[in-house]
């Protein structure tokens, strides 16, 4: 059994509990919280929380930490930091800072002799690999992503901050046109407008507020002016009903060329449908944790990413079952 | 640059050539055949071809030998006995046999320190690769696979060999409500009925014969009795006009679910749409070609597949641009 810890226990900590709890080679030791851990209820039976200091008495009691941190404060400290304690694995997804993150993180899972896996997720994740994997096959072509139909945690924090807004929940949802011509070959250069859309659900403190808050979201410099955005007015009861999933998901497209003259078109696609962002965000960190036990069993150390890890490496079948019933 | 030769020259080979023609860190040095070298004509400018009985004298000229035979007499016995003087990389893809063909290319590559990548293509390749990642992230859950539209040579060849039959090209087309039903998350047990119709294009000597074969085609067990087959009678003009092709493609489709209690679904699908068949999977060939040659330059030996090789071994991109651009 590989001896799984867990540090952070919010939405995406539970969803790797989850996955942890689903994985037949997996075994939860500890989640550890920057909170009272009194005040912390998990779902494993017979698991128990710790505070965060208490985690270098788990040293030699678990295989792998996953992060369950956040991007912007918590990982690039703390996945470094416990690199040099444990086999870590986190989903790092600051896309212009992963490459300083690397540095910082292999630095100290060298010294250890810990692997420590980064931006583990699926976007950066599993649409990384596929990316890398579809350019790899295709070398003459072009890439889109699209993301959605999903919640989009940071803009519907943004119009949360808006005066007299009591909830949100954006959608970012991807334009059916665009897909269409992306699949068809024609290689169009899309706007940002012209890719996806923003759907807004909102809970307002009085109806009179309805067209003064429409207005400042639709815009919001950055998060709202480029797009195309709906907002719908709701109450809280609907928004609580109809809106309280996570859900997410997008497309990666490779249209690629091949022939002596590139005559030839061929396209590679890889779509997600995730009724919960955490618990599919969870999933993959599980298995990649598995590899960073496999790997570390092997004497490797250091920082990987997805492009660094076979599959076999993080399959729960043994390698002889894969070529029989998988390959 | 990657010194590479092809070994056999049909369809395959000739998708081969093109994919090497296009990615700039291969050279492609030799092509052998079993026929005439000098009936041989090639599409490469400034590169010969040679008898297969030549092939021993380019042992040290040569980095990786892409192997373009076929699986049911060819590649059983080439790819062992060339991996005795080279990497090799081959596209074996009859399901049943890969273990035991797995086994042979192993002993001869440890022994000549050399690698082996084998059964590299689509399906089983891309597809396989996708498989195992889906199924390791998402434990829980249901595979589908559902092939075409596409040309299956084997299935035209079978009419073809009806008597009164000019020529024949059939297309095995996945069941849009099929592909529905999986992608909704219900989990439908589907039969082969279910899942693929077959579509024959047939041209025969003289229409009075068009209702025996017709029943011939619909009745021919294993390749057709199990299917719903429309068989549409074109001339050989027809045929040549508008079925010269050899498009092909596919849904690999995992429906899993996480949770404590298994109650979120997600829907990963996988999707390649060919112009042709035997240049994309050429160009599989020619991206594993490169993790044959990054392997063994590693000091590695011995018989791989997909499942063994991180994306950073098939990738033209050097690590650095792939963890600042692609993840």
């Amino acid at each position: 059994m590989i001896k799984i810890g867990i540090y952070g226990y919010g939405n995406l900590g539970r969803g790797v509990e989850a996955a942890v709890y689903n994985n037949p080679d997996m075994e939860l030791v500890a989640v550890f919280t920057r909170r009272n851990p009194d005040n912390v209820k998990i779902q494993t039976p017979n698991v128990k929380v710790y505070n965060t200091n208490e985690v270098e008495t788990f040293k030699d009691k678990i295989d792998v930490m996953i992060l369950c941190g956040g991007s912007a404060t918590d990982l690039p400290t703390q996945t470094p930091a416990l690199a040099k304690m444990f086999n870590v694995v986190d989903s790092f997804d600051t896309h212009a800072k992963i490459y300083e993150h690397y540095q910082n993180v292999d630095k100290e899972a060298k010294a250890s002799n810990k692997i420590g896996v980064i931006s583990v997720g699926w976007d950066p994740g599993m649409f990384s690999l596929n990316r890398a994997i579809m350019n790899s096959v295709l070398p003459c072509g072009n890439d889109y992503t699209f993301w959605g139909r999903g919640v989009s945690q940071g803009h519907s924090d943004a119009i949360r901050r808006i005066e007299g807004v009591i909830d949100a929940r954006q959608y970012t949802c991807p334009i059916d046109s665009a897909l269409e011509a992306v699949r068809s070959g024609v290689n169009p250069e899309l706007s940002t407008r012209q890719k996806h859309t923003r759907e807004c659900y909102v809970v307002v403190e009085d109806p009179s507020m309805e067209e003064r808050v429409a207005k400042e979201i639709k815009e919001m410099p950055n998060y709202f002016a480029d797009y195309d955005t709906t907002v719908n007015f709701i109450s809280l009861e609907e928004l609580k009903k109809n809106h309280n999933g996570i859900p997410h998901g997008g497309f990666v497209i490779r249209t690629g060329k091949t022939g002596m003259n590139l005559e030839t078109n061929h396209v590679i696609e890889y779509s997600l449908k995730l009724e919960s962002n955490p618990e599919f965000t969870g999933s993959v960190l599980a298995a990649y944790a598995r590899a960073a036990y496999n790997l570390n069993k092997k004497g490797e150390s250091g920082c990987r990413t997805v492009f660094d890890i076979a599959p076999r490496d993080i399959s729960l079948l043994p390698y002889d079952e894969m070529l029989k019933h998988t390959l």
